[in-house]
């Protein structure tokens, strides 16, 4: 047992290549050792995709969403569809592998692979979580950043990849650099048209009107694990959901607004631009009550 | 010797950790082996840079314009700066002990390095190019596609990274892979204001009325070292040059096109969106004889 714990899979894709079905779904490796090639594709291009899953005492939380969406993020990217079982016996090992801890993460990555091979490579790793408690309960301040994109690129310009997790996340992270540069904890992606879209890694979710209303996923965004499950505690408490175009405008309005996603869970946003805004404290803890009691 | 030629850079920035003067600039590796960690920043997030450098009879070309552009690009994702001399030794390093062949590349790639180290990775590495006479004399059919941007996102919004050769490479290999849906061999990017941008891994130049134009490097493209070259040529043959806010109009209606990067060098567009175009085939070998004899 060690820290982060890595499993290698030894077929990432059925369609890749003949399936053996005698052989093992993955190898245990060293993660502290090197395993990638330098002419993986995944690392000359960021060409793959992958998942963040939240594990909570060694329970990867809406593990079937995170599998379905690796899918559909490899689909977007023309990449062999990983095969799910492989996927899930390796996740599922790798969690049961970690030390006992509260709050841990698995992170599935699959590439392209070495250029030339056409064969993906993949694998899959957990690591303890850092402490969310202080952005969960003290709040997240954002800022509002041009994502550059209208929000009907997804759909005019699928070659932009918009909606699918994919490893070429350099403007996210120039994001979260240009975010602390402005003083503020992580950002808000906004359209060049003027809606809001997605965090830099998170979902966005409001708070108008006694209802929780959450960006249309077909706008060049992620469709949220957590978000949906942040959906399905609202159903259960009589909260009414929505999906709709939200402006800019309509974020500083709301009643209160969070960042949700796997490992932070729901942070309340309490500051946006530099200007103070409410957090619901009681909706909050609810919310990330429910989150953390997941047992799928 | 071996085909492909792996230098793992010791100290890849002077100002990640205190410098040992004494250290040796690089490591030989097996290029075939493991070199990457899988908590490597620039895999899981594709944070980092590179630069490819054409190498003709072991010579790399361009060789200083492509290490002040590796520079930038680390400057506008604030990565600690590449070593030049650190980098030009391994270059030299590995273009030197590749088996003798007429025409190679040289990649180099910067990373943020291992989550939480703080020590950024970097590598170097050559091997033969493919042929590329097709490309030069047949020419190449591009179709054009929406780039999703304005042309001033790189002032407006700079983490967005336009203008920096970045390992978030996803969205060129997605263009690529739209182009050959579409029966093309390359993408040319348009901006989502009608501007020219440049082609998934290459600049434009386009003839016009007996000058050559190239896009404006302020419109969040990569200012090119071959067409920094193909302007040389230009002018040691009396050709006028200038860099200009060109429409997909102007594209269309010039009197011949090429797309020109390291490798390649000047592939002349014989198509565009299925539409048949003129190639000035004296003009282009003039280039191309000129790019492949350069001497610096």
């Amino acid at each position: 047992m060690t820290e982060t714990v890595l499993a290698v899979l030894n077929q990432p894709s059925r369609d890749a290549a003949p399936h053996d079905p005698a052989a093992d779904a993955f190898t245990w490796a060293k993660p502290l050792e090197e395993h990638i090639q330098v002419q993986d594709l995944g690392i000359t291009r960021g060409d793959g995709v992958f998942e963040t899953i939240t594990v909570v005492d060694g329970r990867p939380q809406a593990l079937e969403p995170h599998l379905a969406r690796f899918g559909r993020s490899a689909a977007m990217l023309d990449l062999p569809a990983p095969d799910p079982e492989a996927w899930r016996q390796a996740i599922e090992a790798v969690c049961a592998r970690l030390d006992p801890v509260r709050e841990a993460f698995a992170k599935t990555v699959l590439t392209r692979g070495v250029e030339g091979t056409d064969r993906p490579t993949g694998w899959v790793y957990a690591a303890p979580s850092g402490d969310s408690t202080a952005a969960r309960t003290e709040g997240i301040s954002v800022v509002t950043l041009d994502r550059g994109y209208r929000h009907d690129v997804e759909r005019t310009s699928p070659w932009l990849l918009q909606g699918a997790k994919t490893l070429s996340y350099g403007v996210n992270m120039a994001a979260l650099r240009e975010a602390a540069r402005r003083g503020a904890d992580d950002a808000v992606f906004v359209s060049s048209d003027g809606y809001v879209l997605e965090g830099t890694r998170a979902n966005l979710v409001l708070s108008v009107g006694g209802r929780l209303v959450t960006p249309r996923t077909d706008i060049g965004i992620l469709a949220g694990t957590t978000q949906a499950d942040v959906f399905r505690f609202a159903e259960q408490e009589g909260i009414e959901t929505a999906y709709e175009l939200l402006t800019v405008e309509d974020f500083l309005a709301a009643d209160a607004a969070w960042l949700v996603s796997s490992v932070r869970q729901a942070a309340p946003i309490r500051q946006v631009n530099g200007n103070a805004r409410t957090i619901d404290a009681a909706l909050t803890t609810g919310i990330n009550d429910f989150l953390l009691a997941r047992e799928v």
